[in-house]
């Protein structure tokens, strides 16, 4: 890790498939639900598909085209084409489908996460910049035993990332400027963002987030300002 | 306490005066920097005097005669109108008037909050609904140790209470409905304020707030959903 002269005063997260491992857990949620309906399917196709549109879904928000929406109603709509998808639109009631919806606030985090979070709690702010709303963010916390300090993300600039005001808006929240603070993501495309946005940079590989044939992300695509092998190198900075 | 069919699925607190004890630790930490500048002040009065232009900021922004502007400024501005009071204008640089304004953000918890909010988190969520700022909120949370899931309130309404929008934002949020949370407060004008915009609503008197010789909000006006001696009654709901 490169030595800078102060650490950061916070520290942001990209939260899925940086603090919590969605594809497994969204898998076998819905395989649950679904068993229960005498529907068996594979959960991680399930799961895959429904996360093909997410970024189509918010990149109507940030291009203008549709106003904000909390991701839980996106995840809802998107849910309902990926049941229509596998021909299984008439398969649960809108109640049912709310609650596979709630598959999204119970995702487990990586092994390393919650102890170093609260490492890294005892020396800087730490918080979600999610594209993940307050209710979706703070039921997933609850779930997971994810310590965060507040809140932050998409909710709070009314759109979302990488859109550099999502950025922004997080460190305005906190009253920093972003040089002060690190966003730490999985993801090589988020960080150029916030680093375009003004922020510090820590990448932290997650090479099964996709699972084992994952292409994406397996390195840092840039010198971000760290390069880390797990959350409890975060607590180490100095 | 009266039996509700459901306990609230979230709480939400007002936190100067109802969570934490502004007076005492305001006078504190001013006479703590004052005598620094070998300047010797009865800190209570000075806190009281701070204090006391706290309501008078916020109704220009509640009048839409001023744009929200977060609680932090509002302290500093209020801070350079009581230095001048007690004729201390030029005694403090801005750095040393900014510091002294983060008086606001190291307020001590009542002896009972800390406890009983970890036991009321363990069975629902635990926000704040403050006219602070985010960042002052998760600051102070950090200094007194208060285990909310989430940082509620003035910032994200982009209002100040007792504006119903301030309420409703809150409960927006979390995605729940206004009769699915519980407002809780120490003044009785806050809890008519959250009733009105639908809200269930639990007082618990704070009859030292403002010293001995408090005279307003020693009991409940009204019939509140809730009427509380401690937070510890708060997770015994049921």
């Amino acid at each position: 890790m490169s030595n800078l002269p102060t650490p950061p005063k916070a520290f942001i997260f990209d939260v899925f498939g940086t603090v919590v491992d969605w594809r497994l857990s969204v898998a076998r949620f819905a395989s649950e639900v679904l068993v229960n309906k005498q529907i068996e399917i594979d959960g991680l196709v399930f799961a895959d598909f429904w996360r093909g549109q997410y970024q189509p879904a918010m990149a109507r928000i940030r291009s203008g085209n549709r106003g904000y929406v909390p991701l839980d109603e996106l995840h809802f709509e998107n849910l309902e084409s990926t049941l229509e998808h596998f021909s299984l639109s008439s398969a649960l009631s809108d109640a049912e489908k709310w609650h596979l919806n709630t598959a999204w606030e119970r995702l487990d985090p990586w092994p390393d996460v919650v102890a170093g979070l609260a490492q890294l709690k005892k020396s800087a702010i730490i918080a979600p910049c999610s594209n993940g709303s307050i209710a979706l963010m703070t039921r997933l916390a609850r779930y997971g035993g994810l310590p965060w300090d507040c809140i932050l993300g998409a909710d709070i600039a009314q759109n979302y990332k990488p859109e550099h005001t999502v950025y922004l808006a997080c460190c305005s929240a906190l009253r920093l400027r972003p040089d002060q603070v690190a966003m730490v993501a999985a993801h090589n495309d988020d960080l150029e963002a916030a680093r375009e946005a003004g922020l510090k940079t820590a990448f932290i590989p997650r090479p099964t987030e996709h699972g084992g044939s994952q292409e994406k992300d397996l390195e840092a695509s840039h010198d971000w300002d760290w390069i880390i092998k797990d959350f409890a190198e975060l607590s180490q900075m100095d």
